[in-house]
């Protein structure tokens, strides 16, 4: 059985995962998959980070270059992140004849093409399972077992910091700093945790997905994206008196006008099975032609899961060098499917204005939203006891995002009409 | 690009969503996946069924010794079911040099060994993705993407037909019967549902996933079953009041004392994203010592589900055909770990009883219990208006299954009680 040689670029907290599970599996992986693989060479700018591991120093560099250059390296794993340096020794893996394993969401989500394109020149493995909720198998099985489907829809919870600050916000009415300074010393969230509370990395995640369901291409810069900072509680308990959850719901969709792809707190029904996905999990809803409505589940983040679906497609890929048949499902965007602007959008609104509690208020509202053909689901109004003033709160059938703006902004204009203090959007699931 | 040539033998519901999707998505195949797929051959005893699809009819043969001999077929696609002419087929074309796809639980459950070996010594492929829930993606995750794990245990919803049933029990208390009669009338059960509501069909799929899980044969003959017919609304509504739902679950464990696998009702707590599971909706959570909690949801039956999982592999084969590199992922049983007896069992229970209502029974019966060193963790007691006796319910703690079958048949000896009316496994998972 011929040994199949790994270099691991990155020896951060996936790196140290993928490090761990090859200590304890690699006799495993001999006799579950067929595959001897070896990590043969390991790379980080940081020398200590080797040692602290246990990596035998002869094996260890603080040059990517190096394991990229060596004879015994088969598969890179890219475990760098950002799109800077990473997508240089991606792309210099890949023309060497390297396979590449890797779990970069912002590389995959912003420079898909040029990367899948570099696999597909030299004929090797690109893959990258751990780029999307994390150990959650949901990119093989997209491009294998529901290959057959016309995808509709991909819904996702692909942010687990956000999930978890929604979820403690849902528990315990806390505010969104407290949820946040909690998430924190969990050490779920970042000390600078803006990739996260304001969706970007969710949109990354559903660009990936977006691409792969639709065999087209999406790139994060046109997934329109808003993230949680401006959830509260009151807001949490007003969705749950209707019946709704609050998610930051990362939602791509097939229409006939072209890709409907996004990233914004969602009200979702608490019956559906995502509103279910709480704390760190993630969750990805798929719907399909024939396979109808699927859910894909688990932990979305954290050295081990990640390391679970890297070394998943490392043992995927030396099968393939050791088959002979690299290459074999490469790029599957041979359609190029308009992105929808955000501004073309309908759905659900749910909005809560403060107004004067005064005889007509609630008549102008209503009139504001019928100028713009916006039609009312429910209204919830309740006294705000210390000023005195009422706070409405409307769910809208079906809407427009243009309609429902232009009405917003005459609302905004009424002397009545105190703030507008939140615009969530609602999907009827 | 070379046309693969698939025979389709077996024209029943799963086969005429194969033919379906391949009505729809043929042309989508070739840019999606990279690999022109054509259905060459047809076979099914009744010739009614390939005109009722519209199949022409110099591709149709009511001989599945046809379609195998037919130099055309790349893939033959085993959509007859059962172990007798179902294995035949599925033997003879592995032997002639096809790749095989089958939907076929019960053939993989009991035969599986001898299947894999003959796609081994033929190097072929061998996929059978649909034979676990429908068209939800789990054999080929576990064989791919979960590979770096060693799985600690797969608990499933994986009969439809059950979980519609308690389901339906547990929505309206119907009784078992008329829930039944709901199943039939809908379509969701046979007018003979025995394989279902007995187990046994859920009893084939624990059997196929626990082998691919632990990497060692486990067959259908090792796995106790026990089915839903004694289920009543009264256990539904006391495990309601205790926080536990009633599911038919298919459980799967690698214990220090080997495979514990085994289905029947059970006892799990509502929280849990299982017990969230309704009506014909499949579900498998899947535990990883790397990937931590994993669950994947969606329809376990039905003819363009089911037939997703079908055309799935079909294209993957596809691959491997057009890439010259069949047989590379084959069997994955190379343990042999033994199947524990459910007599060793280790669980929580839950008993009810009718006694009469006197003073003294529930310390006579806690005394049974107690001697068999089984440990009380609750106990609800009330009173039968129309008989004036007491139903007592207790959960135990952590208890042997041998333990608890002695203390239950000391305490149906006793004059006091009337009846053991119910036993139900408790996971507190």
């Amino acid at each position: 059985m011929r040994t199949i040689g790994v270099g691991l670029i990155g020896l951060g907290t996936v790196g140290s995962g993928v490090v761990e599970i090859f200590g304890r599996h690699r006799d495993d992986f001999r006799r579950r998959a067929g595959v001897d693989i070896e990590l043969v060479r390991f790379a980080d700018r940081d020398a200590t980070r080797a040692s602290a591991l246990g990596l035998p120093s002869d094996r260890f560099t603080t040059e990517a270059g190096d394991v990229i250059a060596d004879p015994a390296v088969d598969i890179v794993i890219e475990l760098i992140g950002g799109t800077g340096f990473a997508r240089d020794v991606v792309l210099s893996s890949l023309r060497s004849g390297r396979s590449v394993v890797t779990a970069n969401k912002a590389l995959m989500a912003a420079h898909g093409q040029e990367v899948m394109e570099a696999a597909a020149a030299s004929g090797v493995d690109i893959a990258f399972e751990a780029a999307v909720g994390g150990g959650i198998p949901i990119i093989s099985p997209l491009k294998h077992c529901l290959v057959s489907n016309e995808i509709t829809s991909v819904l996702g919870i692909v942010n687990g910091t956000t999930n978890y600050i929604l979820s403690r916000m849902a528990a315990d009415g806390a505010d969104y700093p407290s949820a946040l300074a909690e998430a924190q010393a969990r050490g779920y969230a970042e000390a600078d945790p803006t990739a996260d509370v304001d969706g970007h990395d969710a949109a990354a995640k559903i660009a990936i997905l977006a691409s792969i369901a639709f065999n087209s291409r999406v790139t994060v810069d046109e997934v329109p994206v808003e993230g949680i900072r401006a959830v509260t509680p009151s807001d949490i308990a007003y969705a749950a008196e209707m019946g709704y959850a609050i998610k930051l719901m990362a939602i791509a969709r097939r229409t006939p006008e072209g890709i409907d792809a996004r990233v914004h707190p969602t009200m979702i029904p608490v019956t559906h099975p995502l509103a279910n996905v709480t704390g760190v999990y993630n969750a990805i809803y798929v719907t399909g032609d024939a396979v109808g409505e699927t859910m894909f589940f688990g932990e979305g983040a954290g050295s081990l899961p990640a390391a679970s679906a890297v070394v998943g497609d490392v043992i995927d890929v030396a099968r393939h060098v050791a088959g002979g048949c690299l290459g074999l499902v490469g790029c599957t965007c041979n359609e190029q499917i308009p992105v929808r602007d955000i501004s073309t959008l309908t759905t659900g609104y749910y909005v809560r204005l403060v107004v004067a509690d005064e005889p007509g208020v609630l008549a102008k509202v209503a009139g504001a939203f019928a100028d713009h053909g916006v039609s009312i689901a429910s209204v919830i109004q309740k006294r705000v006891c210390e000023t005195g003033d009422a706070e409405i709160v409307y769910v809208t059938h079906q809407a427009g995002e243009g309609a429902v703006r232009s009405a917003l902004q005459d609302i905004r204009a009424f002397d009545v009409v105190t703030e507008v203090t939140a615009v969530i959007r609602v999907e009827d699931l």
